[in-house]
């Protein structure tokens, strides 16, 4: 019982911890310090992440990382949207 | 077998999804685009999630959550060290 609520914490804060940089980045309309590697980096684990959730029949696993795809699928949105920085070298 | 295989590579992938990050903040010296309530609530979450990982005796949790976590601490560092912008309003 104890650990379902330190696993819906974990899933609480994580899942919802790119919202802050969604909100950062609409309104200064800049990207350029984020990095775009990481970003899908952490897109494909966190879609395995999932596929490994549903294998250990976990729901919380799924769950946190579903809406951690989402949030970053929009934070990619927004890092092609306000552009890429001029003579990037990526990374 | 091959959900193991799923999990080491998710694990992989999203543990040193923050080493792109760290190695363009070492480059461009400059974090002001990084949210840094991002930062601090995934790396409360990451803790979390290790809590969770050694509840369900889960060590491939347990292990990617501490990678992370020391990925996360470096991040923060670096957002330290390269200095808050000035006039910044967090998030």
């Amino acid at each position: 019982m104890i650990w379902t609520i330190i696993g819906i914490l974990a899933a609480t804060l994580t899942m919802f911890s790119f919202v802050p940089q969604i909100f950062r980045s609409l309104r200064t309309k800049s990207v350029k310090d984020v990095s775009p590697v990481t970003l899908f980096q952490l897109s494909s684990g966190v879609m395995l992440w999932m596929i490994y959730g549903i294998a250990r029949s976990d729901l919380i696993i799924i769950f946190a990382n579903l809406v951690t795809l989402v949030t970053l699928s929009i934070l990619i949105f927004l890092y092609f949207k306000y552009g890429l920085p001029a003579g990037r070298e990526g990374g």
